[in-house]
């Protein structure tokens, strides 16, 4: 892939209820360029099975649509409730499953590194991140809800890293997997 | 479904590195039967996304030799590492969801349930599960190794459920989700 070839950059900021995502096209001598960005969100009465088969449909469906090459993914949280950030491990899981079984490139950043990378502080609240991603890209408003902003600034992450290496060179991240 | 048919149950002791699985056949007026017993291996060098799709297209290959009725998996186990714990959800997200393309009854119990099913008591030690497992499987010995004798007290802890429901009228059980 030359260098001139645009880059479709798929950010997600997962969740049980709500998954939030964008796409941002990065192009060589052009704006970054929002492409689409929304919810994918699952009925809390279903049973979990259901509503991670829910999260792994949607993530493929916009995956087949718009054939990004990246995704670009907010690292866990580790909440203060041990259960939630479990369960949102489950989410996570088949997020990556999809992008996995697309052959997408998969980065992840911590929280932190998003707002670093897109407000210039890893101590940057919500608004300000969400003044960033509209100005960022040139919208009126930050995207709503404040869950498909939070994909966008995911998106961002990877798309405003500094030296954007050309695909075949983009190396996996190492996992640190237990042994158990 | 008839009571005369038999039910098949995939018992699953999800791991990152090792997935323990066994397949039991439960059948009136015959004993309990071990169909098929193993582990799914991944590298420990490759990527999360990776292993995940690896135990995703192992779980689905078992689904689709065997058509088992009822997904038995063994709860989250809250490890002390917390790192640990949400890498094992990712998982058994993968795992819940190749049961749920399948179209399984999926039924979860924590670990002590199981030993206490399987050796009549929570505190069991895993000698005494794998010494139980044996013997209510009329086997020479344990599965080997431990992963698998795991993966098969999973599903004897919903074979040995005194009142085996029809599959139409099992319930899956209800997740407590969090909202955010």
């Amino acid at each position: 892939m030359g260098e001139s070839e645009p880059v479709l950059v798929l950010g997600i900021d997962p969740g049980t209820a709500v998954t939030g995502y964008g796409i941002v096209r990065k192009e060589a001598r052009n704006p970054l360029a929002l492409v689409e960005c929304g919810v994918i969100r699952t009925k809390p009465r279903d049973a979990l099975p259901q509503r991670l088969a829910e999260i792994y449909e949607g993530v493929t469906e916009l995956i087949r649509r718009h054939k990004p090459n990246v995704l670009s993914i907010e690292d866990i949280f580790y909440a203060r409730n041990v259960r939630t950030t479990v369960v949102l491990g489950h989410a996570r899981g088949v997020i990556l499953l999809a992008a996995a079984h697309a052959g997408m490139e998969i980065h992840e950043y911590p929280p932190s590194e998003i707002k670093k990378a897109v407000a210039g502080t890893g101590a940057a609240t919500k608004l300000q991140v969400q003044f960033m991603v509209a100005r960022l890209l040139r919208l009126k408003s930050a995207p709503q809800p404040t869950d498909a902003a939070d994909g966008v600034a995911a998106a961002l992450a990877f798309a405003l890293a500094p030296d954007l290496p050309t695909i075949e060179s983009i190396r996996r991240r190492d996992y640190i997997i237990p042994t158990g």
